[in-house]
């Protein structure tokens, strides 16, 4: 089976006539929490950008770059009206055009920086990334209802990868690694990993993986935040599409209820992942988890919390230790098994969508 | 208006044909109070030098590399007649000829290394760089009688920039930035500096930047060394040579004297500003200050020298920042404002004398 | 004279049709004691390695990479039967065979990874580089019996180097640098080493260096280990081979014995120097020390292991800065003086089998 892989400086199948990332695609740029009286500058999809609020509180993102001598905007600093430069004092509105030169009474209509589209939905900013910079997006950005509907408690976090994005979508489409790398938090016995039994299906740019692991034993952070009686049936499902995944997973005591039924009991973890590329070679990861707390909510959230953030740290490390060994091995073929199928079948539609958009 | 600049990787219009400096020039190569019982190794327009002073105090600078087996000499040891390699112990005189090779009896005469013109005045230690290497000064140093006429206290120091030599002579030419960077020293009000009186002037090599802001409030470094009674006349005066930069600022208090006397009493800070490549895309940068305390000499220098360090920490920061954003964005371009009057004309110099260089 | 050196970056003399390094050689990889319960993971000549004992103590060594998703094997766990790698639990057996996928019945032929010739030998893990890198070794692995015989207590550890390995021969076939390198350890007085009398000799791909430096006062190391009178005759004898150096170093007191009787007693030092480039640029240091110590020999064994590393901490410092003092002078000729005779030889040895291996 061939499946193709933008790796830089490691695929021999990259074809650069098209882009390195799918485009008109809805990325997150920030956290809601992300954007309080600072700006943040970033760089997503290799384009450097000051996101900040206005004095409203909407949320705009423009060019991290001063017309005049260059600065970042991202080191000025916010009034209502929008960011000046702190260097000689530039005053931009969201809409990046230049609306105050101290000293001098004309500003010229080409004193104006680049402005991208922005929306916050949910906890999330999402920006868009068109074929045509110009056009108007193509639809809205997603809603999450998990963050919405108030029947979970959550939060989050921003992780910086030094690896390509299409490797984090691997990790998180293949869970069967929890047992050898999360032992510690989620993982538990390798086998009743190995030997989940799995469904890969999908349609169009979606991408659903579901993993049953019945009668098994609960591993650490799932015992420290139920009160399990023994044994459990486990649930992990997985969506994928092209710019962010949700993993529901979760756990029932051993025989009591149907894992296939959405209003299912036990404990619950519902994981955000927004993998939004920085560069070809480096990525940011948006997470938030949310949890159902049976008692003490805010204390059992920041546990779940803190051993999620714990697991992420831990793939962390695995990603980029594999992204510098494909650097040093190069065109070196990868062979697939068999818990290979959901990732595999994700690399064909990010494929796909690079060479719609090139 | 166009106004070129060499910033590699970033300019459109630099010419390939042409010397990233202007030669024929002598730089600041280190600050007399540097060279005392050891070697200072240093990279000066692209070159590694070993400078240092021999027993009777002369200052010499080699090329800093043993012809033997390549050690920088600067790893090495000083004798009153030169300087030993760290090796295996080749000696060699100002003049770059070596004079002993222990061991050995026979002084090959190719046993040597390049030597530079140095001169050492008023406290710098200036080094001559020439079209042709080979040839003579085509004049002397500049005096600075700012150190030796005995009116004013003094100190400095050196910074590396990892920017491009021609940014921070931008940062030195226009002086609006101290509202927006410099709050916490020598800034004061934004609009006081953004509408001072600017006259730009010059011939020949030099540009002159005089700036008036009458009836202001003194900034915090002022009013901590000197007495003033309330708002104050503040001058800045710039001149610009292609290689150093001298700025006399100070203030009187309000209406009480003729700004564009010389004879002007009240607080002064005279600043010597050598800019001196080290390379094409980073900087040392040599600095002075000097001023005329009223009353505990000493320590209102130190207070004036404390400012003025952390005056330049801020500086360095913005200039760096604003290298690395060029780089980002490549040949986007800038836009000029009123206050870059200065500058822009310091930057046809250095592109004039890169040219007769070439 | 012109000698050859492959130093990338800098010589002009380097032919690219040769390999960068001798091949059909035995290089050390490590030093036996370094392979205990967890798995090392080493670039060797510009290829990533990783080395272990199986459950029978026997040491492999495999391309460091698991053929599935390209993790670092040497991130992973040692079990009786090989390496399982740390992602999705993957095992190979000490030839690089998979032997289990976790979840999985079938394994397929071709999940493998290419294993290397390693053998064991008084210490230390050879590795063979072959011209044809499928074809058995072409003779055995040297012994060395100076860890074996029992004569002597040794101890040594591995150095990485920022250099490319020809300087580390240099530095070790040149003995002369001690006086201006090592005053603190093993130097002493430096006219004594420059003026020692040597004899340069070699058949083959060896070349041997032996010093004499008659009635000459004791360094640091020597006396903190060995009762010596007062002056003494010291020797120092060095063989090179092209993948490892052995140099046996030691003094009697002064007029007390023949210097070229191997019987001599007095006061030994025997080092071990393995030098295997890591990549074209940076270098792995093997070394082990070994001595006869009169009293309280673990103490003073470990003072002078401590002293050695010491040393060597030194001669990493100065064959660095030499390296980064080489790149940025490129091609700039460097002469040689009468200390080099033995160094030379042996780069005419390396540049001849670089040759006959392309």
């Amino acid at each position: 089976m061939s499946v193709q892989m933008h790796i830089p400086g490691v695929s021999d199948l990259t074809d650069e006539t098209k882009s390195p990332f799918p485009l008109n695609q809805w990325y997150v740029a920030a956290l809601s929490k992300e954007l309080t009286d600072q700006p943040v500058g970033r760089t997503l999809l290799s384009q450097a950008v000051v996101l900040f609020r206005d004095g409203d509180g909407r949320v705009h993102a423009l060019e991290d770059r001063c017309c005049h001598r260059a600065l970042p905007l991202s080191s000025g600093t916010l009034e209502d009206a929008g960011i000046r430069c702190g260097y000689h004092g530039m005053l931009y509105n969201g809409g990046g055009q230049c609306i105050d030169i101290p000293g001098q009474d004309i500003i010229p209509p080409r004193a104006k920086v680049k402005s991208y589209q922005v929306k916050e939905v949910d906890g999330f900013i999402w920006m868009w990334f068109g074929l045509d910079q110009d056009a108007e997006p193509l639809f809205e950005p997603p809603n999450y209802a998990v963050h919405s509907s108030g029947k979970y408690l959550y939060d989050g976090d921003v992780y910086h990868y030094e690896a390509p994005y299409q490797l984090i979508h691997d990790n998180l489409l293949d869970l069967s690694h929890l047992g050898y790398v999360h032992l510690r938090t989620i993982g538990g016995d390798a086998k009743t990993h190995m030997n989940a039994d799995m469904r890969v299906t999908g349609e169009g740019e979606c991408v659903r993986v579901v993993r049953h692991m019945r009668d098994s034993l609960p591993p650490p952070t799932y015992t420290a935040a139920y009160p399990f009686k023994d044994r459990i049936d486990r649930w992990q499902e997985i969506e994928f599409l092209p710019t962010h995944l949700k993993i529901w997973t979760g756990a029932v005591d051993a025989n009591s209820e149907d894992l296939n039924d959405p209003e299912r009991g036990g404990f619950h973890m519902r994981g955000f992942h927004g993998v939004t590329p920085e560069t070809e070679t480096t990525s940011h990861y948006f997470w938030t988890i949310a949890t159902n707390p049976q008692s003490d909510p805010e204390a059992t959230l920041q546990k779940v919390v803190e051993q999620t953030a714990l697991t992420f740290e831990e793939d962390k490390v695995v990603i980029e230790d594999q992204y510098q060994n494909m650097l040093k091995f190069g065109h070196a073929p990868m062979i697939s098994i068999h818990v290979d199928a959901g990732a595999n079948r994700a690399r064909r539609i990010i494929e796909k969508l690079r060479s719609t958009a090139g």
